[in-house]
Order: C-alpha cells, then structure tokens, then sequence
C-alpha cells in the first residue's frame, strides 16, 4: 500500500481515461465521464492531453437522444508502434505491431544453435531491422525469452539453450536503441497475449500452457501477470511426472516435458517406426532421425493407430498437470498454445476427459479449455503486449 | 482501474497511516509522515481520527537528535474484538481475538456427526458465547469452513460434511448479531493467518498446505488472498494422483486426499497391524479400528520401521505435490499445517528432499518448507485477520 497524492491521483485518473477509450473502441466524452465517475472536466483535459501527443483522435459523431449529437473518441491504432520479439525457438521471431495487436511487419532470423554472443547477434540484428521497419514513432521493445527471466532489472538468469546467464539484456538493448526494453518468459508473455488482444480479454484469470519444444504455462490473476518471488512461476514442465522417467535438460528425470514436449512426441514416434511393422512410420525404420513433427502429424492424420494411441497418451498426461492446475487456482480460462496444439480439436478433447476425470468436478466444470486464436504470434503479441502494459497502462 | 476521488484518497490514506502503525508497533507522526510520504497535517488529522474512535493510543516517548522527543502512536489491540470460527473439523472451535491475534478467550463444541440446521444450531451456540465473552466491542465475525464458499455473497456453496448446501450462513450470522460476517474457505483463511500473524509477515507470496482429515491450500500472492473464478483455488486434495486409486469423497479415485491425509494415514496403518506381525501395531490386529492418529504417531516415536516407512510414503507423495505448487507459482515460503504436522521436522525433511527431486533445482532452493508456528489456532485466527483485512485494511 502506498500513499494516494495529487499527482498519481491525475496520472492514474489519465490512464484510465485512455484504457476506457481503449476498451470501448469509440467513446463520447461524456460517456467516458459517466461510466468512470469522472468530471467532465477532469475528462476533457485528459483527453486534449491525449489529443495533443496523437493518441486519441475525434473519429466522427455519435447518436444522441436529444440535443447535440457527440464526439467519438478513439485511439489511433499506429499512434506508435510496438517491437515484440520472440526468443523461444531456435528461430528469432519478431515483428513491429500497433497498439491494437495489428501485426504491421514480421521479420525472423534462424539461430542455427548459435548461442552466447553470436545469439546476442542475431537479437540485434532482429531488433535493427525492425527499428527500421517501423513507420511510427516507437514505445519500446518488448522480448519474450526462453527459461527464468528477471523483468524487474531486465536481466536473462538463466536461459539454457542459448548458453546465457545473468545476462543484461534490458541494459544492452536500452543502450544500443534509447527506447524502454521490457523482458520476460516466453511462456508469461504468451499469458499477457491472451488476456490483451486474444480468448482472455473478458476474464480476470487465466492460464495460458504452451507446449512446444518446452513446456511452460504464464498465469494472469486479476488481468496481472503473476511472474512469482523469482520470477519462475509456470515453470510446469519441470515437475517431475513419472519415476525414473527420461532424462530432462534440466538434470532431473521424467519432467512433464520429457512426456509431452514435441521432441517427446517425435521420441516416441520413432520408436513406433522401428518397433511396429503396423504403422505408417514403419516405411521410416532405416532412418528413424528424419522423423519430425510434421511425419507425426501426417501420421496421426491418416488415421495411424499406433500414432494416434500415442498422441492421447500425452493428452491425458498434458490433462492430469492441467487438472493441478484448475484445482490449485480455479482460473475460467485456460489456453493451450504451441506447436502441440496442431493436433487440434481432437486432441483438446482428449486433455478435457483428462481434466474431469482428475479434477475437483465443480471445477474443472466451470473451466473452458481452448486452443489459442493468436497462432505462432502469440509471444510476439505478448511482448508487444508488456511495452503496453508498462508505458501506457492498457493492460 | 477504478477512477480515484478525493474521499477514496482519503480512505486510502487514512487505512495506509493505520496500517503503518500497525506494522511498526510503535512510531511518531514524523516518522509515519515520512516513511508514507504524506504532509504532516494530513496525519496529524487521520491519527486524531483513530485516536478519536479508540484505536490508536499515544504510548511514550522517542528518542530524538535534537530537539523535543517525538510522542510515539501505537495500535491498542484491544481496542476493538474479533470473533473467529474454525468450522473444519468435527469440533468447531472459536474464540475472541485482539487487533494482534491474541487469543483472549477460546470455546469450542463438538459436532457429533450432526449436520445441516443442527450444525447449524451448533454455530449459533458457539458464536452467542464468544459474543457475550468479549470484552471490547466486536470489529465482526469471520469464519473458516470447509469446503467451496461463496465470500462475496457469504454463501457455502458446498460442505458436504456438514450437508450444507448453498446455505447463506453470512446473512444468517449478520441478521442475529447485527455484526459484519466474512467467510471463506478453511485453508484459505489459514494462509491469511499466516501473512497476518505468522511466519509470513513480511513476505509477499506464500502458500499454507493443511493436512488433516481433508488437504487443501490456501495462497496468497502479493499479500492478498487469491480465491480463483469460483473461490475454488487451493483444492489440491482432489487432484487425481494415482490410478485407479482409492475412493475419495469427492466422488474420484486416487486424489491426494485419499493417499496423504489422516484418514489414509490411519487406513495404513490399519492395514500394518493386520498384515504385519512385526509391527507394533499388531497388537490392534483383533481391533485395527481402534487405530487413530495417536496410536500411529506412538509407534512411529517408538521407531516402528513399517510405519516409519508408510509415514515416508505419505511425505514423498505430499512433496511431489508440494513439487508442483513451488513450480507453479515460485512463492518463497511453504508452511505446513494440519493433524499430520505432528510427525515433525523429520516429516518436513523428507518432504523438502521429494521438492528437491520433483521440482526445478532453482525454484526448489529458493523456497523455504516449514510447519506453521500458529498450532491448531491458525483456521480461528485467519479467521479474525478476514475481519481485519475487510473492516481496518491491515492484512
């Protein structure tokens, strides 16, 4: 709790003016003054302010009952634009965005298992292109990354596949580019997505599971990511699921990740292509290593049935960690994202029955469970999204 | 985002120069003024206010550099009574609370099976005597019971022991003694007894796991009660462990409920002095259902080795769930609560150590596990911080 002074009373009361026009899509000035509570002063002077650095914009005359027919209000889209990139996967994804989640470029680079400094390369590299492609002025740069992040000094602690620690990554890009950096997990910032421009816009809690070559989840409570006391809430795909179990890279054995991941899933397809003269993949068994997730896929679509026995035996194991989930915190909405969710509808079914048979029946009841409508964007947008929340509060 | 008027300000201001006092057991309107950064006159204003209606008292004098010694404010604890009510077990206990959780006088009656309108009448008995043996005026009523409860509308929507279903027992409460009522969930309240009174009073996130006849959670994340979509959050108990597993009330198999909680414990043991003619629990073989919780805890003191090691058992399959919770949501603090908190520090040992193997090695090192400090008082006593957080603000 922290004192309430003048000042944080006006700059709260502008924000939330911006957010109501934000949220409305066009607003009268008197509307916005009835549904916060605010004088029509108060209001009028916080959106001249707005006016003024090209945020808000008059768009055109509303209805009215009687007398003169009011002004609508409402944020410019490309007022300023946005720099969301992606560090999950061993593609650099990134991509300028307007302050509604319009993707207006995209641009990627490989990593080709580069990591260290050469890593760091290609971020800048990404990032520069970027900077150049935007046609608005920019609000920041905001990164998702893979493994334990520390937001508060922007700093990587830990990102295994890319060979970093304790890197300053906040630091080094506000230098090289004088724009506010904002970092975070990839998995935290997929949250952040889903509760701004995605499924999660109307609810005040959810969880959002990406399963991909890792497996993580980002929990939004209260529409505010929840990142824990050091920053590792979500890291679900290392708790240890079955004993012994596979090695993880995390050192310990039989994670969620080593049974559900997608190089789980290829793992597992390649012992069904040497083991079982029955299936598709068996055409594979002089090369079992050139089986990827797209054989799997095409498999599992052509109705494979050792395939298919295989792929709803990781949904229900991704259900019994999502069942933990609904009971430990009762979110409305949880949403899968990541290259996993290709097995589609099918395969979401599989992860409910799991959930209702092993959760709390009240619970998993009242839980919706979706595949993300933000695709292979989804940590680019919420990366994007970060930048929003922090400088302008629309989150 | 609500809009911030001059009264809210006001309110905000008044409860953070309270809480500030609260906080720091004894302080000086300077100090206050500095450390909340507030004018002067704004908390001479709002402490005259306290002290007006009894709350804050002066209580000696400072020291001082220079000039004359500042008069230091304290918080009276007696000021004002808090009733709690622990409705979780087959007794139901309560007691009159001072403004520090103080317990000024303790009543408890038991239940005897009974359920619906008789438990009913069982907590109308209970909460009239606590009434009457106050001593200060009654700030309110907070209740902890078990099972699924509506807190904003007062309501338990379901406590199947007690056979109440969606009884508006907050309603009820405040028609007879004309008093606020708040309710929750037991485990839930637990964890706000925890960061109110216990060990986690000056940390952020923590979760408090109670192990007795039910398991459950309660989680508090940045110092506020976190109770999900439904007030659901925390029903870690029926979350399906292992398959099939045995019958839990809730309808499922194999919950962590049926396999860590004191009935498993004793169903266990049971089984030992049946099967087990080296036990020392054998002695029960002609009456195994003359084993409770006492019977087991002698014979793992006398150092029976098959109940030490179903004891073992039991903590390695709490610690894989403890495992998932720290994964979850990487809180600094863990506190164990509950019947089964008797087997002690070599119980919380090999909980610790399962965390370790089931958990990412970071997130496991950075979390402490320990059994709460509060006894079997910490349901009536998170109770009473209910009240304090709702009527002064001070949790």
């Amino acid at each position: 709790m922290k004192k309430a002074t003048r000042r944080q009373t006006k700059a709260h009361n502008d924000r939330l003016i911006l957010k109501t026009i934000y949220d409305k899509g066009e607003i009268s000035r008197a509307d916005i003054a009835r549904l916060t509570g605010l004088t029509r002063t108060t209001v009028s002077d916080a959106v001249a302010a707005w006016m003024g650095n090209g945020l808000v914009a008059e768009v055109g005359v509303g209805r009215s009952a009687r007398g003169k027919p009011p002004i609508l209000l409402s944020v410019v889209d490309d007022a300023r634009h946005l720099i969301g990139i992606d560090l999950a996967d061993n593609v650099f994804r990134g991509a300028v965005v307007d302050l509604r989640g319009g993707i207006r470029c995209r641009h990627s680079l490989p990593v080709d298992e580069r990591d260290g400094d050469a890593a760091l390369a290609v971020v800048y590299e990404l990032v520069g292109e970027l900077v150049a492609a935007a046609s608005s002025s920019i609000l920041g740069i905001g990164i998702g990354a893979p493994g334990l992040m520390d937001p508060r000094r922007g700093v990587v602690r830990n990102a295994v596949n890319l060979d970093w620690h304790d890197l300053p990554l906040g630091y080094l890009l506000e230098e090289r580019y004088q724009l506010p950096v904002y970092i975070a997990n990839d998995c935290q910032v997929a949250a952040l997505a889903e509760c701004t421009f995605g499924r999660g816009r109307d609810v005040s809690n959810l969880i959002v599971i990406q399963v991909g070559r890792g497996v993580g989840a980002g929990i939004v409570l209260n529409r505010s990511l929840y990142c824990g006391d050091g920053c590792g809430a979500g890291e679900i795909g290392h708790v240890k699921f079955v004993d012994p179990g596979d090695r993880c890279r995390c050192g310990h054995r039989g994670c969620l990740e080593t049974l559900v991941s997608t190089r789980a899933i290829v793992r597992r397809a390649r012992a069904i292509a040497l083991d079982d003269p029955g299936s598709a993949l068996h055409r594979f068994a002089v090369e079992p290593g050139a089986i990827d997730l797209d054989a799997v896929f095409g498999a599992f679509q052509a109705g494979d049935e050792q395939v298919r026995s295989a792929i709803a035996d990781v949904a229900r194991v991704l259900g019994r960690a999502v069942a933990g989930l609904v009971c430990t915190l009762n979110v409305e909405c949880v949403i899968l994202a990541g290259r996993v969710t290709r097995f589609g509808q099918e395969w979401v079914e599989l992860i409910r029955d799991e959930v209702g048979r092993a959760a709390l029946a009240a619970l998993a009841d009242e839980t919706q469970i979706q595949i993300t409508e933000l695709d292979a964007d989804i940590v680019v947008l919420g990366a994007a999204a970060l930048i929003l929340s922090h400088e302008l509060g629309l989150v």
